[in-house]
């Protein structure tokens, strides 16, 4: 299900697993309009992108502040991550996967990129980029 | 202008100079309509992410035919890199910008996630993700 680039001397943990793990239970939380466990996983100088950020977000004050606004105003039922990979050296992972979030009969597809990078011996998200998947974009 | 977090051993070239040129280069063939500098420049294993992929693309052959279905059908006066940042580790690194493409008097306006990885003493784009930047987006 994973690649997996490892280091070359080997870690006591699953470093994939923990950041799978970070992952999941970020979301679970944000699927209830919960947004500070992804603040919490993110580094102090993280960067960001979604649709609707008018140039990248740098910094956990920029990025609490914008995901503040709309914290509590959405719900998810249940989400899959689908087809997760991490490309991953001793300090530094790529994750990448393509998300659905469910709400009743509804669907949001997105792509989403979350870079970690060990701070201090934990793995905390250094750079976020979310887009919708095929959106329909108006021109012009 | 760029973070760097560089690794403890020092390199002789400087790898943050380095993959700013490497992306300079291949956006300036990129204006050009010429898309092979891009695959070029991309590890075998990238993954890849813009608005119009249904799914996450996963290699350098799926990459090459999409890219190669617009090589020569498209044109861009100039670019501008918006605020560049760079993390970077030993054999990681991840450059970040917002990127406009002037045409006439058209511009495009985009998020853009490139990561770099060492492959064999160079480096490569393991992942990328474009997405444009405050896109008008029809729900539903």
């Amino acid at each position: 299900m994973f690649e997996m680039k490892m280091p070359e001397s080997g870690a006591k943990t699953n470093p994939v697993q923990e950041i799978m793990s970070l992952e999941q239970d970020a979301m679970e939380h944000w699927c209830k309009g919960d947004v500070e466990k992804y603040l919490e996983i993110s580094a102090d100088d993280v960067t960001y992108f979604d649709p609707g950020t008018a140039k990248r977000l740098d910094g956990i004050v920029e990025l609490s502040r914008h995901y503040r606004c709309f914290a509590g105003q959405f719900h998810f039922d249940r989400f899959e991550f689908v087809n997760p990979k991490i490309e991953i050296s001793a300090d530094f992972a790529v994750l990448t996967y393509n998300l659905i979030a469910y709400e009743d009969a509804k669907a949001e597809h997105w792509n989403i990129t979350n870079a970690y990078r060990k701070v201090q011996g934990s793995w905390k998200i250094c750079h976020t980029h979310a887009s919708p998947t095929q959106p329909k974009i108006i021109n012009g």
